[in-house]
């Protein structure tokens, strides 16, 4: 059984066309990701950002959500630009990357691809609590390292 | 590049320790999926139905959403059973059978397994009109074949 | 400035035309509940169900979601009946009322009416747990009280 | 019975301790709104944005959604900053207003605000193309004088 939401590395992203990115992962539209307007609603865009941050932020280190220790992670901002519409069933590849990182701030940003051609895109700009939330505290340092060396992450730490 | 929502068969369901289904997904939960009790909120798992059930009426012939001469299809009733609580990341096979075919209806039958356990199930009775939506009219006798014969649908056309 | 969720009582059911409930609440379609056929998708009378469930549970006093010795509520069934297509902008009243208690479970009805016309119903089916969910318990006594003089609901407890 | 999705003007919203908005409606959180988190999900707070603009264009006169000689709307860009967490039930008020108008395009602003306190910031941009949508074509002159007049938006047309 395929495990699905296999995530794309830099080798599999480039074999599909796309450049820049070492994360990523591919789906296809659902009925229910469609508006009155026949085409994915704009806000859905959002949401598939959402889907691959989670996991990116896991992943990198960054929080774990849930163990007592951990940070809170939040999202201060956040922006999507649409290119291109899009249908019904329509494959798609979702990417992102960290593009610069401070000491308790990050900034990441989204692609997302139809046959390799860009079709909206995004940023988002996030920030690393104390457990409690209560103020900012610094990035767990192996996340901010892999952001610099898997993402290629402008490092202002 | 996988195909995201490839469709698995009944030797492939069957494979994964799900037996009575010929046609089924497999997906795994995103995180806009859960709700605030951290599980995958009740209504999620009917979205889950609507697409498999969008997927499969256009692959048995019952409709293609949008040719001017196409029959409207329409969902008099749905149920669901919520058997176990689903979680965040969790990787799970929807399937669908119709049980009952009618001369204007059809009842389908929904399954949600993990690792081959039914966390929940699901009805559905859909109707086809004619393509203004004014009265029903029989189903495409090819669709009603492929329910028969796939799955096993019990004809009273 | 309104109360934008204010429950309507049974005279202010009864003064909009919606006989046999004493709990419900107006709201308006928006333009995010309509699905690529251009009517609200039949998953959103759901939501819509579940919204009024979310607040009368509380209101009728069978649990107040978070405090640590509450009783967990788990839905474990749901039904809807679609009976007309709604539209962007409709103004809609929803309805509820308590059938049948047992004495861990109930029975819940929806109905769905615009112009005192009824688009939709539904039920739900809900049990209470323990605080930690392993096992059934009675619903507390001034909650079944409630929904049998409110709302005239069978008494099996 | 209230309307529940009522207009909120310059004066209203000034009541309510909001300032510098002639357009807003006030509403209040609901159970599927909240995300794992316990808190509104950011991309909520889109939906709320995207609600409140497909009135506002059309009450403004930008279109109409469906008569055939009907200008196409499409957002280009979207932003949202988020201020402050939003919780279940919660009554807010939604406001927006047109901040630029170029002569097809043009960019909104929106506020969300629970008792008078700012919790999230959103812009978008929109575009008016031809019916068909293959090109840009002017906004209607009516809709360019309601957005400076009653929004005090800087006229580029």
């Amino acid at each position: 059984m395929t495990d699905y939401i296999d995530i794309l590395d830099r080798p599999a992203l480039e074999a599909l066309g796309i450049d820049g990115y070492a994360y990523g992962y591919a789906d296809r539209v659902r009925f229910y990701e469609l508006d009155a307007l026949n085409h994915v609603n704009n806000v859905v865009f959002l949401k598939w950002f959402e889907t691959i941050r989670v996991r990116y932020v896991q992943d990198y280190g960054l929080t774990r959500y849930g163990a007592p220790d951990d940070p809170q992670l939040v999202v201060r901002r956040v922006t999507a630009d649409f290119l291109a519409p899009m249908f019904q069933n329509q494959a798609y590849v979702v990417t992102t990357r960290t593009t610069l990182v401070k000491p308790s701030s990050f900034v990441m940003e989204y692609g997302l691809f139809v046959d390799g051609e860009k079709k909206a895109a995004g940023e988002a700009v996030g920030v690393s609590l104390t457990p409690d939330g209560s103020a900012r505290q610094p990035h767990r340092p192996e996340a901010v390292a892999r952001m610099i060396e898997r993402d290629g992450a402008t490092d202002q730490t």
